[in-house]
């Protein structure tokens, strides 16, 4: 997969942040010819489809500063450094919502956004959900709220725009897809 | 939509690219304390799920630097500033694959992710495709490969990694679905 590869002749370093850094690389084309692109690397993150056992499907709601109003979204976080996406998926799971999973299986991984930035989620399905006495809660500066729903009450929160990011909308067609086998 | 609003206390501006700009505003948390977020700002775009008249999806395949690495993906293209999405989804069909819509339907809109970035994706359908005879070109640095594949091929190039970005992954997810109903 290195078809019309971009080859790099400087990477320039714009920003070293807490969760993203940026670069503008030069690249030689295809053709031979130069352009620039500019490269948002990020840890990468994992995100949970978890279903509890009246079948609900368990959200959360938060505010997303770049987009300056909140979301209801599937449980999610980034990896940690050298961190295994299960372990993530276990310790998102119980850090956002307090429950954890008797059975946790993986899904599939897919890029966020290919052209700008190297973000990739790692989906998982959480079944078998269990309260855990005392969680470890989130991370200090993060507020979620905890909503569970069922899948047509997704499906209407999809419609009316409180749900519409990638991984809930891919999280909500998952689980159409496998009502309907 | 306003639950756990950040307010702003200051904007920091980092990078002003020629398709991202990056800046780190320190916020005012809902108990009070400060938090720092890491923003990219992006116009947003467009990507068409383009069927041929023999029912097949019209996919290109282009190397993306953040990856490293080529991907099959749905034609998709940036907003210029001030243009409607439905004039974006035409131009970016002509440029990228040399055809033209004569139905073009518009489904959703989703973040791709929302913790880092504002991008936001409009998904168009579109329908009974002729070529154009002298089409426009793509931007001069964009090298892209057409490929046209049934809805089973897709999904095979989905299971083996060659698809793996969120718009195509909720494109063949999408087309599924109406299979199904």
């Amino acid at each position: 997969m290195k078809k019309f590869e971009e080859k790099t002749i400087r990477s320039k370093p714009i920003f070293n942040g807490k969760i993203i850094t940026v670069q503008v690389d030069e690249v030689e084309l295809p053709d031979g010819k130069r352009s620039k692109r500019e490269i948002v690397h990020h840890p990468g993150a994992v995100a949970l489809i978890a279903l509890t056992e009246e079948n609900k499907i368990v959200m959360v709601e938060q505010y997303r500063k770049p987009l300056e109003r909140s979301l209801l979204e599937i449980p999610a976080g980034k990896l940690e450094t050298g961190e295994e996406p299960a372990v993530t998926a276990e310790r998102e799971l119980e850090e956002e919502t307090g429950y954890q999973a008797g059975k946790l299986e993986y899904i599939t991984s897919f890029y966020t956004s290919p052209g700008f930035a190297n973000e990739i989620i790692h989906i998982y399905l959480a079944n078998q959900l269990s309260k855990i006495k005392n969680p470890a809660k989130t991370d200090e500066d993060e507020f979620v709220e905890l909503t569970e729903l069922t899948l047509e009450e997704a499906v209407d929160c999809m419609k009316n725009k409180r749900i519409c990011d990638a991984k809930t909308v891919y999280a909500l067609q998952y689980l159409q897809l496998l009502e309907r086998k």
